[in-house]
């Protein structure tokens, strides 16, 4: 059974280039350890059609849907709203975050801005946030978290243990040994063609004035996966004008 | 008048979190600085159906779409292929981009693979490649370019002097001085609704265990942008126990 996830980045800041966003490789990643596909990312900005409209689309369409930024104290932190919105229900100061707040501010402290971090939308699960107290929250599929890396980090690792994971994604990787794509590339199609369980994907980089070219292999069968790599190296050496197994 | 784009990010290996994009936060700065707002990003696997989707959506709505990824040799490049059938065009090898590769390529050189880089949809403008001569393309607002970043950022420098540029975003930022975020929350809040024409956004980060605030005023017109930033800094000074500006 594949388990699947949708990404949505929520902030005026990433789309400016002001601030570069530092979640979505950390989360794919993460996400991919655990054996769920992240399988769509989207950057949307504060704008609350924009994000309820997301929101409703990615939620339908992916068993999980991750949100980003957007949970803080100020007039342009709009997602617990907008989460609200798209599943149409109340939102309002959560006595349960009230408490989790009050762990880090007095009374006095506990400013109009700063309640403003308690209101969660009806009938979600708080996500726990050691390092600022101010929680994330989870409703239906939807899992809602801070946009300052740490702190998503700390909620990713709080909401992780209730997540459903997938069969985990295996993955193989192969050097082309300075092969470059393109003579390889007709012959890797065809391996390709022949395990369809398997998927095998080319990636160039550019350094010191060449290509590094990777193959990679990803199955969830360890077995379609071996007999790729073999297939795969087969197909390399082949090419190799020394002969010279890669 | 204002000048919108969005990027659609393509490729299965940004979604595992085997690559960490680097072109995102790039592009955006970069638009941002010719006065384009970049107003959407989604990243996508190499899914034909996911990739023409995204590309019909995301043309229709914004003034320029710009893709990365997927223009390579190997049977996992098939972008240009989704922007032909996004358009409704036939595809085919273009004479123009084959002159490009033979700079580059021998004609015993140009494998199969590397012809796949000729592959232009019907009606398409190139965009140069200085580094590996294969090209990107431009059909309608749609402009196409490499995934790997080095390659991407030239190909952005030539097609950049084609584009419409808007009225540039001005922009402004004041520290908090130490000031956390629940304490001005509120009155920045009042200050953000008196200030339509300007966009003002208070971003934490948290560093050496503690936050550190911004706050990021942007507006396309001086003399609004100069009068928030004076209201923002009076709010915060008003704010501070020393009463000292900010």
């Amino acid at each position: 059974m594949s388990v699947s996830a949708a990404l949505l980045v929520i902030g005026d800041e990433i789309l400016s280039g002001r601030t570069k966003d530092k979640n979505i490789g950390y989360i794919a990643e993460y996400l991919t350890g655990m054996g769920i596909d992240l399988s769509e990312v989207r950057v949307v900005p504060d704008v609350p059609a924009k994000i309820i409209d997301a929101i409703n689309t990615l939620r339908a369409e992916y068993t999980y849907l991750f949100t980003t930024g957007g949970i803080g104290p100020t007039h342009d932190d709009i997602t617990a709203d907008c989460v609200a919105a798209a599943f149409g229900v109340s939102i309002d100061e959560d006595e349960r975050a009230l408490a989790k707040l009050r762990e880090r501010y007095t009374e006095e402290e506990l400013t109009p801005g700063r309640r403003r971090m308690a209101r969660i939308p009806a009938g979600a699960d708080l996500v726990e946030n050691p390092i600022s107290k101010a929680p994330g929250f989870r409703i239906g599929n939807v899992i809602t978290m801070a946009g300052v890396p740490s702190i998503m980090q700390a909620m990713l690792d709080n909401v992780a243990p209730t997540l459903e994971g997938g069969v985990k994604m295996l993955s193989a990787s192969l050097s082309t040994g300075g092969l470059p794509e393109g003579v390889y590339a007709a012959a890797l199609g065809e391996v390709a063609k022949a395990h369809p369980g398997v998927s095998i994907g080319s990636y160039p980089s550019f350094r010191d004035g060449g290509f590094q070219n990777e193959i990679v292999l990803r199955s969830r069968d360890a077995g379609l996966l071996e007999a790729a790599k073999v297939a795969v190296a087969a197909c390399l050496a082949a090419l190799r004008p020394d002969g010279a197994s890669i």
